[in-house]
């Protein structure tokens, strides 16, 4: 008999990070970092599960949590062997339902829920074949590639063929990256020293930490007062040189025309990219941005829904960088969708990291893209933010300010059940204690 | 004491439409039409409730009533008049709350049940008035108006004071237009003859019902197979005769080349709008398929999420109609936003109707912006889909193809305890007995 899932198993994880304003930002003041957490069992005799989740900011995880359950009767009993003859198939039998798709379609509670379910089953597919998840995408023939692909609403802009062709060309040069990737690992940056709620003291000691470790790229929250920001960057600025790349992030804060007229405020400082200068949704808003802004580039992507969005930010070279989500797209399925239309466009992928568990998905998917799609790291770097690790059973390596890259089989997602259960919500010791303290 | 929220009841409420394919088309072949229900009590001693829903399709409602219980500590205990006191900050307190925004921001699941508790809220409003809705937002100064609405990403087409002014030019002509409003009602069209899932006879009949009743607005979904299509739209052509409108839906189900080609096809049998041709999200493609196929026009919106999306659909003159909907948006607050924006840039509305409960609502969304903000009835007609109206306490009423001005206080939503009681789901007696029965 084949590999079986059996059973869907889901959890309302959730860490108080909001205590220490870790991950504050002008549009998130508090998030409580969360997960919605999946595991799939199997039939498997040695136990062989797939684990899953999606990144939430604390309330509202519940939903998340209903989505999942909503999903569930559409992965029991399904073989392994079944859903790998048919991967786009599969992921539209979830994404695409006819009842479920209306509070989408593919966007919002349930299309985060659908990441969290497939990203576990991707989880078993690299687990059952060995292989950390960028090496089984590595290892894919193009055909396979695309066979995984939904291309509904996005070939206007890229077709099948088209996309097996841009992988054909990368597929004999694969090795000779995998080389250097492995023994150099992939470009990152720092968010750590940024965050919009630290003191200056904080922010220096974190700068000076960074940089004796080797870190080139470092990240700014900006989009609280415009003064504020920009006492910040000029700080920033000169711990780090005039050398290093300094990105900011606004996470939304600003209208289309002051988005524009605070970054003439910015410019003097060199900042390479602004991030979600303004609402996720305004391509022609983010467009209007770029044009006006140039040569400092346009980043966004961590609340970018779909692949249809994506295609519309390249089409309209709105943006400059493509910060796609682990979990806010549909999981693998639908990232691999987004890095041959960034490839296609010329844009580079550079994936949202930080919350719980991101910096741990986005690895495999700048590496494969690097190995298989873009083949280049140029212009790339991933984002690092060090909070929660220790909670992973094989959490990302960083050496010298870079990823290295994974070697554990599956997607590295798989958190320590103790972590688990001592941060389930609201039922777990750690909210318990939190409640009794009064906080 | 003032008036007071004192308690929000969330029922998941569900009717078995699939067993009759009411409802069926190209994307939504069995649809279930569903409420997530929403009850908000008061102190008052007579017993006064807010009433809201939102519409779903089956699978997923019980998400939405997750939805609602998150948002659901934010209105307990809050004053009405502390709400009217400040609208737009107490729609943001539920919107832009920064840990909920995170599943949204401003779409999905979060975002539907936004719309059933604050339009629950407007319930409120109209009915301590003792007015219909569409009243209580006509006799509301243009100053009361602005103080509603989130200008938040859309300034850059629409600033406070541009709206203030459109709505001060109409102010002095509203009471005309009340007048014939309130003796010739609003115009309507009809979807109830073309459903997909209906056979040639079945389509005949009610198009002749229809003919008989006055229509002169109808609708057919295509969008299944481009053949069958055809013939579909050459019978209800030739039924209603040259002159009366036509319009076709394809409710999602193509890419945009597709789009395009397929309307070739259409062409010759006039039609005047092609509605949802493909991705709501995909505002360049429908920008391009509008340009291509002048001068039949495109609408859509039934799955616009939001004010952003419009302000973009608008900007990229990628629709000539405007069919927003009154649950999809967040309540009548992002509404208003909405139909200002549409008039300014001169797009007419025709407010997505159907499901359950929705011409309920739209008819006073309508009438508000032909009194107060477009003035007009030229090229507006209002979708009519003759389900489920007996549910409800104060349902729509028509004549000769138009709706009737509504006269009760509220937001005409209310259904009987009784209907909701038998169709709770899964637990109440429809749903058991349909179990039963094995269905």
């Amino acid at each position: 008999m084949g590999l079986k899932i059996t059973d869907l198993v889901v959890q309302d994880v959730r860490f108080p990070t909001s205590l220490s304003l870790d991950g504050s930002d002008a549009v998130n003041p508090d998030p409580d970092y969360s997960a919605t957490y999946v595991i799939l069992k199997t039939n498997d005799p040695s136990g062989l599960e797939g684990h899953g989740l999606t990144f939430t900011i604390g309330r509202g995880n519940e939903i998340c949590v209903a989505a999942v359950n909503a999903i569930k009767p559409f992965v029991i009993g399904l073989e392994i062997d079944a859903i790998k003859a048919d991967m786009c198939g599969f992921w539209r039998s979830i994404a695409a339902d006819s009842q479920l798709r209306w509070i989408g379609p593919e966007k919002g509670a349930i299309h985060l829920a659908t990441a969290a379910v497939v990203n576990a089953v991707w989880d078993i597919l690299a687990k059952e074949a060995g292989k950390p998840l960028w090496k089984l995408l590595v290892d894919m023939s193009p055909e396979e590639i695309i066979a995984c692909i939904d291309f509904k609403y996005i070939t206007d802009a890229l077709t099948p063929d088209q996309a097996f062709k841009m992988l054909q060309e990368k597929a004999s040069t694969k090795t000779k990256r995998e080389a250097i990737l492995l023994s150099e690992g992939y470009p990152a940056y720092t968010t750590s020293a940024g965050w919009l709620g630290y003191s200056d003291d904080k922010m220096w000691a974190l700068c000076q930490k960074a940089l004796a470790e080797g870190w080139q790229d470092f990240k700014l929250k900006v989009g609280a007062d415009i003064e504020e920001d920009i006492r910040r960057i000029a700080i920033m600025r000169q711990e780090i040189g005039p050398d290093r790349r300094l990105m900011i992030d606004a996470n939304q804060n600003w209208d289309v025309t002051e988005a524009i007229e605070n970054m003439v405020r910015f410019a003097p400082y060199d900042p390479w990219w602004i991030e979600e200068p303004t609402s996720p949704d305004d391509i022609l808003g983010h467009a209007r941005i770029a044009k006006a802004i140039h040569p400092i580039g346009v980043a966004t992507g961590e609340h970018c829904h779909n692949r249809v969005m994506f295609k519309q930010f390249f089409q309209a070279q709105a943006i400059q960088f493509c910060q796609l989500d682990s979990c806010r797209l549909g999981s693998i399925n639908e990232i691999l969708a987004v890095l041959l239309l960034a490839a296609k466009f010329n844009v580079p992928v550079c994936p949202h990291g930080g919350g719980v568990g991101l910096c741990e998905y986005i690895q495999h998917i700048s590496m494969f893209d690097y190995e298989a799609v873009s083949g280049t790291m140029d212009n790339r770097t991933l984002e690092y933010v060090d909070h929660l690790h220790e909670h992973f059973i094989n959490p990302v390596r960083m050496r010298k300010g870079r990823y290295l890259a994974p070697t554990q089989p599956g997607y590295s997602i798989e958190m320590f059940s103790a972590s688990r259960d001592d941060h389930i919500y609201p039922e777990g010791p750690v909210w318990q204690k939190l409640k009794e303290q009064g906080k």
